[in-house]
């Protein structure tokens, strides 16, 4: 199997111009299409006209091409748009394929690009933020790697989740059935249900990856014991969701992409070091030089999770005030990946405050590079 | 003489403490002060109570230190307080003393930072963003350098100049005696006052200093030709002022400074290197190892300015059409400095959309630094 | 001829559904529509997604179901959409439509709804805030009057006005043909485009009606002379337009519609008092039961300019220095409008800071009610 | 013993000379003053520097001309201002004072304004939101009810509460006490502390004035079960209370003041009648000419709270979604008081989504007028 990434930029919030040329061209076929990952443009609130008009536009497109129905799609291709594109970001989307080789060549022994995709079982509204969603996504993850030809947790670099959040309606159907759930703020506030569902899908990545054991996870730890996290999980959730979608990039030795990922998360809001390290654990020896570095890399993401305490080295930052923090953050890790990798088409989610996304006060970050060997 | 830079955090808006601490101390007396350069905690807007609070502590505790009156710490202080503290700039101040050194030392050769303060002639409201305010700086500037001893503009490495903006007052006074003013905007617009005086100013440091000709400054090309700029003015304006003022920076082998200046501008809004460039041009050999470079940097400083076109090497970007781009520049600007010398307390101002203060969609960016020979 | 107005709510973005059930049941034929006013949920900026959305989807329904190419659509009917809903405005669009009585009634004698539409010659950038656009304006007022089969300028309440604003590219248009635009800030700022289109088209409206004398109108006094005004326009502007759009609303004995329209201006920003002025104005005597003038009012619609000063009775208010002020006076409108009558599918449009829509300090208000003599 | 109130708008953030003129001219004994309620200038989020300056420079003047410390005025006086000051409200501040007469007149039978004030027990931050909190508001209440002389809650038409919030600290405080806080989210956010100690105290006030009874309120229907409120309840929290502070305000026959208060809540977001409503509760006929009405109020107060669905009347609005959908909202409330009153010096505040205060989507609303018999 083969694994590539095509960046295409949006020009209007529905652009999916660019997409369509690389069908029209041939240089993508759409059945081979098996993720899209990007920015969309618009406010990056919970209500975003931009972000859904994004997301229409991409599924009819992909739906008109494939001959597919779009519950078909929504089915076979796993979808994660990031609403708003603050700062110096460009609203565009990732094309992930995946394609037969019609004949294979014998593995050049380096590791290249691999994905896996799964669906967890269906998760209940009062299993969100608790071991029930932790152990489902747990699941998929497993499965996920097994989709990608991956055996060893560290070949795993992302695993991008997004699973089912709350709402008034699912919380009133949980109660109906008698169970209260982790919450009732169905926002992505400190105690909202969209933090504890992101936390849910993170903390069964890190059991899945074995990078938490099972003792340490338990229900009352959730957004309680920071100190239990997955490194490479990027995770978001949606009211309207039923079941978690799993993508899993890493890297397999019988993989033939071109590719080849990398990751390092970053220890502080403003640990630029984690983007060289990253490319360092992709293959490519970071020197200082943009320019060079650029004709490499292919595509960046990052979360940029607001911290726990407001204080950076002792010195007080004020973004946990900031009305607009979570627009801010996103667009300083726009501006991280974007003037470290010389790309603007960057991945950057980001709004909780505190997560098990990537250690305390830090934040998961991987990027993809064309392989030199 | 010598200069010496002490940074300050504000724990709230008002919080002058750390100041204090450091006369009581005696680490500075405090009519050695003849500079604040900070960020202030606040909106960032034009009317901001963060800014004027602190600007009012921070005036009282000089007066009452110095048994000045307000006025005369007007007279004698150049205060330059930027609103608004984004992302992870901490809320601080930058005190900039000259001391007569006792016995001075023979100079070491090394060539070490100097200080220069001047007050330009006063600017009527028909002067702004036209000849008069741009002659009348110029001017000032050119006593500043001698202020600090310089003689070589190659020697100067930041100009900061704040110059009086209009009002509705001021436009009304300059119609009463038969004059029209450059716009009747009194906005951060593109056509607003604050822009054309910003940018008045930027043209008379470049005349000043030999980065432009004579020939090329005129009142039709200010804000039109993009081409005529200072690589080292970072100006602000406000309407409450008469004269513009002025704080230069250079480095002198006469001083006896334990610091240097060095500068670099960036040439993108996306561009890094220009911090590296700025320690190489203060004399540090940058590596790419943050907790060193943060040992040798005392304060950076840096402008974000708006680009004129919303394309990055040929891709969107949708910061202009950002109801809050103003305050998301100055917080990626605050991320570039922070992640790259590992300080937060660090300047960065901005709001306008280009500007002759930097080259065309780039910005000026310097940072001081110890001496290391 | 007989003139109606029904106003669907809109529960997402593109939702024309009620539009559609409307033409589904034949209450409405879509070749009658001549006009669509109404509000969109978005941020209400200048890019706004969410109005995009909105326009398409309603565009694309009209054309669908007259069988008109979308062009045709652009010419034949009116289409002023104001972005942003905020506060207790539901978004929406009231459609008027114009049907060739069959067998027309006599005249019962009582002034009833007409409607008339226009577009006047192309507007070039140089004109636009000029007498060039105020002309052109002016005549083609004077042609829906025509249109609407009104003579008596005391029988208009309302005049929406769309014309062309200014653009970078426009402007480089003019300057390449050696002209000079009125402004080169494209924006809603004090001297921006909008605003000097937006109050160009008011004068047109103001001559056209006799609001205004010839001696009174003249390129400098634009956005300075405020004691000239038109108290029935409202308009707007768009840097996609070449021509303005004229939609013109009154009253005819000659009419068979069983509505009628009134207006009456607001005198400041919180003088509620006009909406039962506009109702008396209607014919519709205001008794402060919001329940009773439910029953009668079919749409109400108003302007909110912000204010020149920031004085009321002598108190200070602050909404000229909040950044979302524009956003603020839309709800403030919004609340007037809904908490009077009863309907929260209202149309308030605003930004402008003073304008020649309305007296000084005061905005534009109507009415449109089921006629009951 | 006479009540008065006194309005002083503030024309910066932290000006207070139209206080200081009223000490100075001896309207006000500055000893007589128990109570003080407004409108700062500023964001009106948590973090509020605009809020911070107004109240020091309240607290300051106050402790200057009375000769007491400022914590004896925190003691002694109740003070109660309000972040923000969007749309037409005036910065300004209603000083309450209480004097005794000297000569008390004879009562002329006719009920006039009384004010009663207390503080409650300690809460604990594990009673906050709780039956804890809820029992010593209860107590608090009634203590202010007897320290303004009433019986009748009858007589009762406002009563402000100001009670201690939840901060990290104070959560961490009784977890390590053994105890579970109502929620660990410190915000104003539907899970929020603020939220809850603001019902906590709407429900104090509901039971103290037989609104409720003992067994509808326990812990488990505070901020669930809406049809349980209090009428005239307007709370509010903060990290730094410990003990909550009333301020109760009604009429008796016994008291010789010129004023009357009257209250009658919003039955939904839009219903102005409130208005008129509480004009008659306080006795004064209320005609659609708001010139007149204007000479009869001397203050007005409202809370402005997010309704839970986001409907009116079958119509869908979008504030919910807005993300200074709390800025509107108290916008749309000064509006609504200053348009039917003519005083911009209103008291409006709000933020919480849904309340014990008022009942279920509706909000509470009184009025104090010069009594003319």
């Amino acid at each position: 199997m083969r694994t590539d990434v095509h960046v295409c930029q949006m020009r209007t919030p529905a652009d999916v111009s660019e997409i369509a040329k690389l069908f029209d061209a041939g240089t993508i076929d759409p059945a081979d299409v098996v993720a899209v990952v990007g920015k969309s443009e618009g406010t990056g609130l919970g209500r975003d006209v931009g972000r859904e008009t994004a997301d229409l536009a991409i599924r009819t497109l992909l739906a008109q091409r494939t001959g597919c129905s779009p519950a078909e799609i929504a089915d076979r291709v796993c979808i994660v748009l990031s609403g708003g594109s603050p700062g110096v970001i460009t609203p565009h989307v990732a094309l992930f394929t995946r394609t037969a080789d019609p004949a294979p060549k014998p593995g050049s022994g380096s590791p290249r690009l691999v994905v896996g995709l799964s669906h967890s079982e269906e998760i209940l509204p009062e299993e969100v933020g608790r071991m029930g969603q932790i152990s489902k996504v747990r699941s998929a993850v497993s499965a996920a790697m097994e989709d990608a030809g991956l055996t060893d947790p560290a070949d795993v670099h992302l695993v991008l989740v997004k699973a089912p959040s709350l709402t008034a309606e699912s919380i009133a159907d949980a109660n109906s059935r008698g169970h209260e759930t982790v919450t009732r703020d169905v926002s992505i506030g400190a105690e909202g249900a969209i933090c504890y569902s992101n936390d849910g899908s993170a903390l069964g990545v890190a059991l899945a990856l074995g990078e938490a054991d099972d003792y340490q996870v338990h229900d009352s730890m959730v957004r309680r014991d920071w100190s239990v996290f997955s490194d490479v999980a990027m995770t978001s959730s949606g009211g309207e969701k039923t079941h978690a979608e799993v993508l899993l990039l890493g890297n397999s030795t019988d993989s033939s992409s071109p590719l080849r990922i990398g990751h390092r998360s970053m220890r502080t809001i403003i640990d630029a070091s984690a983007v060289s390290g990253a490319l360092e654990s992709a293959g490519i020896g970071a020197g200082c030089d943009v320019s060079e570095t650029s004709k490499s890399v292919v595509y960046a993401l990052a979360k940029m999770i607001m911290p726990e305490t407001a204080e950076l080295d002792g010195r007080r930052i004020t973004m946990l005030d900031d009305q607009v923090g979570y627009h801010v953050a996103k667009a300083m890790g726009g501006f991280l990946l974007a003037s470290q990798t010389g790309h603007t088409t960057v991945f950057v989610s980001g709004g909780e405050r505190n997560s098990h996304q990537g250690p305390p006060n830090g934040n998961p970050l991987a990027v993809i590079v064309r392989a030199t060997e």
